[in-house]
């Protein structure tokens, strides 16, 4: 029975385990990738762990997400980052070099690597063939240190393409077309591996977009073939050594087989204020738009904004619209002069900006009040952008630039002929802001430079024998990271200082939650949170963990759980637990206090089923699913002091 | 005897008074700028005067400070100016296009005529031979309104410029030395106006450069002739229709000479943190930097980033130093790209920004904690940066760059050859981005966008009888409008909500200044403020006045007052008062009780002597140096109410 690539690639890389589906297994991580809002916890992390130098095939400190520069902190963090990349033998990407993935997929994904990331949008590097997997800052810091990464084995979801995409209908359309069938949760427990004839039409960086937003269905990762798509790629970025063929067996067994017809799909947007409420653009045309951007990991590539800047050669941007571009990269950027694109976008109306997040994490760019804004971003959570409420809408550039032509939302097919986009066979290269690792001998010397906002990591106390407490919040299905610990230009700069970010946790939803929860802890007491369906989707930041954790939330009790946050919780101590009856969620309310006798016990047994006392309304039965590495986790506090216990 | 070249523009636009030094004239003036963080009250100011379009000959609204939309509150301020603009017969230049005085200068500035602008870099303008002056918000609505200016007629400094640059001493090291002679009060109540034979080497945004920096000496503006160079310029902005030849008479009479020899002028910075805080580059050589911007109203025309490049074309930047570059423009900016400047950039390793403020007014860009910044900035006062301390000097972009490039402090000339820059004859001109305004009639269809965060103007009472308060606060010399109301990310967004930007009153000074001083006004005392020489310098900021004011201070006791905040005292009714003897000021002490007797009278009857009874000390007697209008003035309580009484 012939493999998906992507058993192929986790089969090379197994350290432990069985590759059946939920089962949990370790694989060797040959690349890993930070950015800076949340590396600088996991250098803190690394540093705690202990390591005189990476361990990894190579190793990439990105800045692209603060770098705003507000007042002192960001750019003490990048220091701090710089410092810590000549120490420890890691790459250093300088604010202004751009997005992580986006220079990652340019200049070191290879085909047949893993790549952990600790970015949720890691997976867009599955564009050229290899196994790209985001997680928590402290994962990635155990597999700098050499240890495997483990998750439990997805299914793997066979995508299959054929046809040919219209003109004007573009991978983003692809991807919006999944999520309106798979949801945010649909990708849970699942690898999408994209197969079939339709894949040829698709370019490394078509392939990097539909892989990136893949994380908003909740999927592990996605991953195309590396063919001789991928081999032009590697060709364009003068790294055609990198190239290997890997293609899935002829005949590949998927888990599940989801087919597309390309040709059949039409331009599609996400409405506000989830990724997967999408809709035909057709239908929501003719509504005015303040604001458009171009830009994130998912869609800034050369390819995205010269289609944009072919499109102004003809057009102007509609007076009343604020169109502003984030290249993805230095040598976007770069490309883009030389091919005449950015002339053309200036002369259009367009509004550049630095090389990097920038809006699509909520740092700067936020739209004005009670209005429209269009954006190739990855997500539209509400109040993400910066403005609550807001009404964000997910497109391809192609509709963004459509729009803001015309003012309104607007079908880009009303443009008529589709301009002619020609990429060039060599990309220009510009390493400049791409700092290679000191050797070994002079990294040593190095010292850390730190800023006073730059917080050492507190203790992490174990399990105690009981959790007695307060289920301090209780909320619904689909709750992001987003909701846990917000992000934006006042939290992001605050993401070295565990004390000073904790504050924030759950502030749009309940203001003073941070204030209670520590007053719980002070009095001793454990800090509880009911959740719903896929609690903890969305951006990988392990603050959503480790905040609460400061605050003393010690269990949380959901109807399911979202991968990343889930090892995440664990990664810090706190308990995530399942509903055993998901209708025993109706009956706890916020504020009843709870106990869950003997737990350390419990856990230490290895005892799946756990009774919760919930004071006056009797026994909730909750399931503890946890594999013996993790629940050892649990027992200790944290995985930091289990990896110095080790 | 022959005339100033400043006294003649003066005079064709003179509405009253007498061009006699220290006497009040009022002048017709022809256009006005706004800038945002200043314009939003300036228009809410104007909308309260109820004049149904603009009378000048032209008015422009820019916006380029508060560019980061780190919430909805910048974004809505945009809207709500563009709206005004469409409302009002206002040019609007949206987020993007660039700095006002760059841009006013390529697009707008006339030699021969009157700007006035609600901003103190204004002067930038009379390098193309027309009076600018910066001034507050509520003096260009009254502009807008047609209302002539009332200023007390300047000294007329003639600096006589002989010689010529050497290579890499450029135009930001003759204000430079200007500034070591002058210092920061140096130009108070004068005009510069330049002339000589040196001049005919000054391009007009070289020109621009010296008459911005004026500001920073405290003058009143500055001026050179318009000439073949100026003709040259405007030819190169396709506005050779806008030329006249305007020189000074020959024989011209000046209050004061300085005579600078050019020739022997070597690189110069303001070391921190002070403009005038001047040294040659190599006094200061080898401290290594961390980051070097090249920007600002001051140095970002074509012209310095070409040099750059230049220079960029045969080295890299320091990968320790984050090289950041902000086009003054996006003229600046597409000429750039044309003249392949900008690939010479990237490939060096700069950091490319929007165009606009951005640092120069603390918004992003703040450097790291304990390091050096270099910048062609206009200000280095202390925590401007966003940085607290900060370590910040100003320089050309030659200095900066040939630091940027070692790592450390740099005079440029070590870089050996003077980079070859040609400009073009005639620049691409795109205007894209700046709105014209409406035809009248349709201007009166549109609908003022006001965002949560505009808050309507409060009133203003009118002076009592008697002033009975305490001195909250007591300052030295040179104390800053950025010390008075402080910039900045957090803050600047505030500026159309009065309330809230009030809290924020001398917040680096004295934290609790805004409390101590509601509380006062509550019981119904007024709040004093005691100050040294030079009360108020730096930017025009009216919120430096209104804010204070809205806290209940209604006297401000100084050594010497800075024109414009001077200005903006009286229009918002708080008395600016100077010591008789200035010795006095020692006996004062912070926290002191005062009363002034019968000053409502005192005023009316234009008495100049004004006593104040210091509780426990005795007497101290001021003087209230006041026009009829600006008595008129601080009895009505605000120039807005004489206004509306008028």
């Amino acid at each position: 029975m012939g493999k998906p690539l992507a058993y192929k690639i986790l089969e090379n890389h197994l350290v432990s385990g069985r590759l059946v589906p939920g089962e949990e297994i370790a694989i060797k991580i040959d690349q890993t990738l930070t950015q800076d809002a949340t590396g600088t916890m996991a250098y803190l992390e690394f540093e705690a762990i202990g390591i005189d130098r990476v361990k990894t095939e190579l190793s990439v400190s990105y800045v692209d997400h603060n770098i705003l520069q507000s007042d002192f902190k960001n750019a003490d963090d990048h220091r701090f980052l710089q410092s810590i990349a000549k120490r420890y033998g890691i790459w250093f990407s300088k604010p202004g070099n751009g997005i992580c993935h986006q220079v990652h997929l340019e200049r070191f994904a290879r085909p047949g690597k893993t790549l952990l990331g600790s970015d949720s949008h890691t997976p867009t590097a599955g564009g050229c063939g290899m196994i790209a997997i985001g997680a928590g800052g402290l994962d990635v810091a155990m597999a700098m240190a050499g240890k495997p990464f483990y998750l439990r084995t997805p299914k793997i979801v066979g995508v299959y393409l054929e046809g040919k995409l219209q003109p004007w209908v573009t991978a983003r359309d692809i991807a919006l077309y999944l999520l309106s069938k798979l949801t945010v949760k649909g990708g849970l427990g699942k690898i999408l591996e994209y197969f079939g004839p339709g894949i040829k039409y698709l370019s490394v960086p078509e392939r990097a977009t539909i892989c990136n937003l893949g994380t908003e269905m909740g999927a592990t990762t996605s991953i195309f073939p590396s063919d001789e798509i991928t081999r032009k790629w590697l060709i364009a970025q003068g790294r055609e050594q990198d190239f290997v063929e890997l293609l899935p067996d002829e005949n590949a067994q998927y888990d599940e087989i989801i087919e597309v017809d390309l040709s059949k799909l039409e331009p599609l947007c996400a409405c506000p204020s989830s990724p997967d409420n999408v809709k035909r653009v057709a239908e929501e045309a003719g509504k005015p738009v303040a604001q458009v951007i171009i830009g994130s990991c998912a869609n800034s590539s050369l390819k995205d904004l010269l289609v944009v800047a072919k499109v102004l050669e003809k057009y102007k941007v509609h007076p009343d619209v604020s169109f502003e571009v984030n290249p993805g990269s230095l040598q976007v950027l770069e490309n883009l002069v030389v091919l005449s694109g950015l002339k053309s976008l200036l002369e259009g109306g367009t509004r550049l900006h630095q090389s990097g997040c920038l809006g699509c994490i909520g740092m700067g760019q936020a739209p004005p009040t009670n209005s429209i804004s269009l954006r190739t971003f990855t997500r539209n959570f509400p109040g993400r952008s910066g403005t609550n409420p807001d009404f964000v809408y997910l497109v391809s550039p192609e509709t963004a630039v459509a729009s803001a032509i015309k003012g309104v939302i607007t079908d880009p097919r009303e443009l008529g002929e589709y301009p002619e986009v020609v990429l060039p066979e060599k990309f220009i290269i510009n390493d400049t802001l791409l700092i290679p690792p000191l050797p070994e001998d002079e990294a040593k010397k190095v010292e850390i430079i730190r800023g006073p906002n730059i917080a050492p990591l507190p203790p992490f106390d174990p399990l105690p024998e009981t959790l007695e407490g307060i289920f301090v919040l209780k909320v619904g299905d689909n709750i992001t990271t987003d909701h846990i610990m917000p992000a934006g230009a006042q939290i992001l700069p605050l993401r070295s200082n565990l004390p000073a970010i904790s504050q924030f946790v759950y502030k749009n939803v309940d203001p003073d939650f941070a204030k209670k929860s520590l007053e719980l802890k002070e009095k001793g007491l454990a800090v509880g949170i009911v959740g719903g369906e896929n609690y903890g989707q969305g951006s990988s930041r392990e603050h959503a963990a480790l905040a609460p954790r400061y605050l003393g939330v010690r269990v949380k009790l959901a109807r399911s759980f979202a991968r990343i946050h889930r090892s995440n919780l664990i990664n810090f101590g706190i308990l995530p637990l399942t509903f055993e009856n998901p209708a025993d969620y109706e009956k706890i309310s916020q504020g009843d206090s709870f106990i869950i006798e003997n737990i350390r016990n419990l856990i230490e047994k290895g005892e799946k089923r756990v009774k919760i006392i919930i004071k006056g309304k009797g026994e909730v039965w909750a399931l503890a699913e946890l594999t013996e590495r993790e629940r050892e986790c649990i027992l200790k506090g944290s995985l930091l002091n289990l990896a110095k216990a080790g």
